[in-house]
């Protein structure tokens, strides 16, 4: 099958991988689409180590189990169910856990792939193909107030206007949240805009120590400090991305001003497929570009590109 | 007066400092003994570029107001209570704030302070004064519970052995959780095991990421990345000292591991009043030794010294 797989030499179209063999409990899923994210983006720099098959967010159809022959997304971590942490409800966390095209399994940036039965879900029939490739990513936006209360009326500074930020900013606006989302981008904060959220350039920031809570989603290690100076005391900042590496910065206003950092990640896939079928998060304007699997070379380094939201991959 | 004054050469005893003058709504409090606390020590060294009297733990009597003639101790946070961070609840964050001994106001390592009347707690009578000079650190460890919920069982790890973690342990046994404190210092951890705390040595740590809460009471950059280490996926780390300047670290596990990282400064006097007229919390045994207000400057340095624990001045 075709497969892009990154190896010690980068990204390469392989036409001739092998097909992957379904453990106990999986099942094979004929891949549709796919979706290039900022993980892809860093595990190509080398974040992890990662070897082979790339690719997490995806829409195929299940050739097997109970969704046999049906349009399926799929969450991406892989546990064993069986380990205390697994036990405790915890299983995005288990130590043993595979994770798809991130952690020791390959991804979905192919033809077909191998996936617990479990980590299946449906796509509702109202959600086309492209915009159920978002289910990863807004679950991952969906895990805020999963993790938060957010009450109506408080102020939310999203840091990024990337893929990842307007996706946060959309869900966090739809909780009665009052968001401002701040950027670099003119074109990406126009859309946000034309979404009903308030915008900021990163050049006139919001007013330093006011906001309830700041989501960072630059991907940047500026992120983290310019979220320091923007929540109030007491406030919540969320991390969403993770960066490579150490950065350096004082934590002493973590400590004076009592402020909360919570890490955040994979999210619940039924809020987003719900959100989804509902309409009331829009994500096909966050497409721009399309690719065949076999141009996913290409593909990439168009998701790379400054200012570039979501690429997707053809695959059938 | 007689004062122990930070200045520009370092710290002095001052012979002849002006007495304070109450402002409105202020009374003045003549101090009976204090404490010296690793913040004194920090300022000390340039955190925050405080320059006057030091000193915030402290017991007195009060010389007017609703307490006159008794023993008070005193908040030490003193706002303006008109501002939006004061009518939001935040008081403790107050934006205009001075703090005693800290900022832009003068400290209790003096014969006289002056403190707003609401900032003033009642001794109750079954606490001696030595004890009650424990009330604002030990307040500040009975932060923890107001901020998080501790639930019996609970694995907690305190990082420290020193004044504030030991309160922080006993706080926290106190609180129905199994807490391990880790330190260097077999004298400190002895004394906490034989308050029935389980210890470690930092050579030989608790298992890594099962700790449901870790509380970094180092005052040390070591102590963030030991606690990412032994705290569990979607655990909490609680920040209780300060690091004067930057540090470098890597946060993606934070991120990876969905951890909450709660920053945590002064608490609730009246519970740390309460605990100690119950005898629930043991602070004599903490105290080091004990020196005159004259002799400050060489208390200072013995409170400086390795494996010292508390040590208090003898004001009046």
């Amino acid at each position: 099958m075709r497969a892009l797989v990154l190896g010690d030499a980068g990204v390469s179209l392989d036409t001739r991988r092998a097909e992957p063999v379904p453990g106990e409990g999986e099942v094979l899923v004929r891949v549709l689409r796919a979706g290039i994210c900022e993980t892809d983006l860093q595990l190509i720099r080398g974040y992890h180590g990662f070897r082979g098959v790339l690719g997490h967010e995806f829409v195929g159809i299940a050739l097997g189990g109970r969704f046999e022959g049906r349009r399926v997304v799929g969450e991406i971590n892989c546990s064993c169910w069986t380990c205390g942490t697994c036990l405790a409800g915890r299983p995005g966390h288990c130590p043993h856990r595979t994770v798809v095209g991130i952690v020791n399994r390959d991804g979905a940036f192919a033809e077909l792939i191998a996936l617990p039965e479990r980590n299946l879900h449906l796509v509702p029939d109202p959600v086309d193909t492209d915009a159920a490739v978002f289910t990863e990513p807004l679950a991952a936006a969906f895990q805020i107030p999963a993790q938060l209360t957010i009450a109506p009326g408080d102020s939310i500074v999203i840091l990024g206007d990337g893929r990842l930020g307007n996706l946060c900013a959309q869900v966090l606006a739809r909780a009665g949240a009052e968001v401002t989302a701040v950027g670099k981008h003119r074109g990406k904060l126009a859309m946000l805009e034309s979404m009903g959220i308030r915008t900021r350039t990163i050049d006139d920031p919001p007013p330093r120590g006011e906001a309830d809570i700041v989501v960072d989603c630059t991907g940047s290690d500026s992120g983290l400090p310019a979220a320091l100076e923007l929540v109030r005391p007491r406030g919540t900042i969320v991390l969403k991305t993770t960066i490579a590496g150490t950065q350096t910065l004082s934590l002493a206003p973590v400590v004076v001003d009592e402020v909360t950092i919570v890490g955040s990640r994979c999210g619940p896939f039924d809020r987003a497929l719900g959100a989804l079928a509902a309409g009331t998060v829009h994500v096909r304007p966050l497409v721009a570009g399309r690719f065949d699997l076999s141009d996913g070379v290409a593909a990439i380094g168009r998701a790379g590109e400054r200012g570039v939201l979501k690429v997707l991959l053809d695959v059938a």
